[in-house]
């Protein structure tokens, strides 16, 4: 379950304000799913948790269990939306020492990222990394064109027919992509690898529920039934109650009412480590949903409670420009007690008997009520446990609460012009045919 | 080397703004110089480079060498600044897949972190990590009584004394704190741990050049003595330059005019995925120095070309409240060329021939035009290459350019007052003895 607690706001964002936005977020709901509002040709993912291919879905499963039981290692090969999502998934629901820990620990395969930067360094490690392990390769585009992963998989397909011969190398290749057209779809149909669809009507940082989340999940080991379960359970709620009772529509508005009054910045925070790249998805929605035509909230994120010890004085009392929303859970998979030390050196025997869990609860709270004390006003989400159910959920809850925040902000939250200007000036500099006078022009720049 | 290039600040940054502030800068350096400034007992930093122990540097050489010798990882407990420094050279300076990759591709130990949090889930993913490993320690705390180490270090004094018997667990077992006093030093002088020393007058954010990060560097194989050659060299130019020639005095300055303009968000940009976590450090470096009494830049960070695919939709076109520091780096470790492909489905072929490199780098020059035509002004400090001289460079230059900047603005740069509040808070909650006023106090305010 999740429970959104405004109680922590410091009066900044109170019943009559809103009261006040309430109608603009129901018709910011109902714009979303009556396909009313900007980029409404996006918004396949507010029915996806029923509205789903599942001879696709049975697929995936059985794509997943090929792959767990022949190899060592999934590749997966994404940037952006076709990597945040699976990587937040994996982080968040396996082990914090996935492809490192004894493959006993673990309940599917080891999990690499590539083709989400465009550093050799990086990319001579991973192929030391991989050395002698039987392996797969999930290649997620929807064009197959978006350099960083084209790239990549240039480099795998090779590497997979130089290790495997071109024959065997097709069994444990997967392509995510298209249905019916691009660079990746042909390919793929031409070698003859099994596909996956990137729908046309869910865009990329939307799109962790579908098979371009789903089967790296699959493969981790994530039971993906939990998962759509979880996110099934989310639409149930948050289309059909009412606003009073409704915490997408409330934490949509309450983020707008903040940042009307000067809070620019958004902080999530999280105090489980393996919440770290949930924070960077979360951040890739938001921020590219909202950050349009000079408007916006700049999304940032902390895990606590190390980060206090780094970003914990500037929350506490540097410039009061921003909110906290503070991803709350209340139980720990596995928790630890607190033994008593006969001398007591480091002074910690008042803990003893007590759960790590709980002074990691302690924390929390007390950390709360500082920052509260230092003006900055929080915005509280609770969620019981890390599971495969509750990350469907919370998956739900940004991605519908985005959708309301920015048609109450009045941007289109499904576009993302400002990405394409740096691949253009890429492209002219790299030399790529038909760029040749905005090179002329860039190199000026460049002077 | 390192050179900073302020052309494309967008006339944001004025020869004439910049003379404006050189008497400030001026003043803020030999302020810190000649501990006239406030927190000047801090600043032991300013000439560590030269002015440190030769003889423990030598036991730090001698400890890691025995490390290597006899353990397969080192677990290195710490947080704040007894944890981000180490954690930062470790990533920048060695393999990117260190812990899974075969040994042979590691010159040193692996590397494991903990006590930087208090996930009882990652403590149990941590124990399964390390199974069957021989280990050895190092517990990093001025006082010892941080209450995140020293719990890491309660259950890992057991868990050593349980796997080698208490004789060989003090062979394993090394301890940086205070040199003369505090909790750890008793119990590691009580043991007969080997200890090194957290020096008095430099602060946790300022210490990865001491024993604090070099112990964990040197036992990840990280050659210690060229990054303390990269950081006197830096020494020697930046305290020694003009205003006109000083790279340091000039981003303080730079930094200073952003802000002053509204722009309230500092992004360090980096393009290569080793320097996310040197990134994190100098976000608690800037963030913790200079965010206070309602003052401060946020200090915020992305990788790119990853998070061009997450954030750049907002840094090219969201609200126009923030400014990019690059950290431009020429060549790479190790190179790739693209390879011909005769189908050339994905369109790459235009690339042919040249390097990830050189691609990288086009990426670079791209969104820095991209992001100038969006109205983000950039400052961009190039350096040659990653390697451990020009870490000790970079980890001076930022130093001191934070104490510059921060007398310039205005704040004590050494002091954490904020730190403290969650702290007191939590024990209270925790029912620590000395603190049952403060915790009806707050029981009261979480009703």
């Amino acid at each position: 379950m999740l429970k959104l607690d405004l109680s922590k706001t410091l009066g900044m964002v109170s019943d009559e304000e809103l009261q006040n936005l309430k109608p603009m977020a129901e018709l910011a709901l109902s714009n979303l799913t009556e396909k009313k509002g900007a980029g409404s040709e996006f918004t396949g993912w507010t029915r996806l948790p029923e509205d789903y291919d599942k001879e696709e879905y049975e697929r995936i499963l059985k794509a997943s269990e090929k792959i767990k039981s022949n190899s060592d290692a999934l590749v997966v090969i994404g940037i952006g939306g076709s990597y945040l999502g699976a990587k937040a998934a994996v982080e968040m629901l396996t082990h914090s020492f996935l492809n490192s820990v004894k493959h006993t620990h673990r309940p599917g395969c080891e999990i690499y990222f590539l083709g989400q930067n465009m550093s050799s360094d990086y990319l001579h490690d991973f192929l030391e990394a991989i050395e002698g392990k039987d392996i797969s390769v999930n290649v997620i585009s929807k064009s197959g064109t978006t350099t960083e992963p084209a790239i990549a998989f240039r480099i795998m397909k090779k590497y997979m027919e130089d290790k495997y011969g071109r024959e065997k190398a097709r069994e444990r290749i997967f392509a995510t992509t298209d249905e019916h057209k691009g660079a990746l779809k042909t390919l793929a149909d031409g070698e003859g690898y099994e596909t996956f669809v990137v729908p046309d009507d869910i865009g990329g940082r939307y799109s962790v529920l579908t098979a371009v989340g789903l089967l790296p999940m699959a493969c981790a080991g994530i039971d993906i039934d939990e998962v759509m379960d979880g996110a099934g359970k989310a639409m149930e709620e948050y289309l059909n109650a009412d606003f009073s009772s409704n915490d997408c529509m409330k934490y949509a508005a309450a983020r707008n009412i903040l940042t009307r009054k000067g809070k620019d910045i958004e902080i999530l925070v999280s105090y489980e480590p393996s919440l770290v790249y949930f924070a960077e998805w979360w951040k890739q929605l938001y921020g590219e949903s909202e950050g349009k035509g000079g408007k916006g909230i700049f999304p940032a994120s902390v895990n606590f409670s190390t980060d206090l010890h780094s970003m914990g004085q500037f929350i506490q009392d540097g410039k009061r420009n921003l909110f906290e929303t503070v991803l709350s859970v209340e139980k720990a998979r596995r928790d630890f007690r607190i033994e008593e030390d006969e001398k007591n050196l480091d002074g910690l025997n008042f803990l003893k008997g007590m759960t790590m869990n709980e002074i990691n609860r302690n924390a929390m709270k007390g950390t709360l009520i500082a920052h509260n004390d230092g003006g900055v006003p929080n915005i509280i989400i609770e969620t019981d446990e890390i599971n495969p159910e509750n990350f469907g959920r919370l998956v739900y809850f940004f991605e519908l609460a985005c959708g309301i925040s920015a048609y109450i902000l009045g941007v289109n939250p499904f576009d993302q012009p400002g990405v394409e200007d740096y691949k253009k000036n890429m492209f002219a500099l790299l030399g790529k045919p038909g760029y040749e006078e905005l090179r002329k022009e860039l190199t000026e720049k460049l002077k």
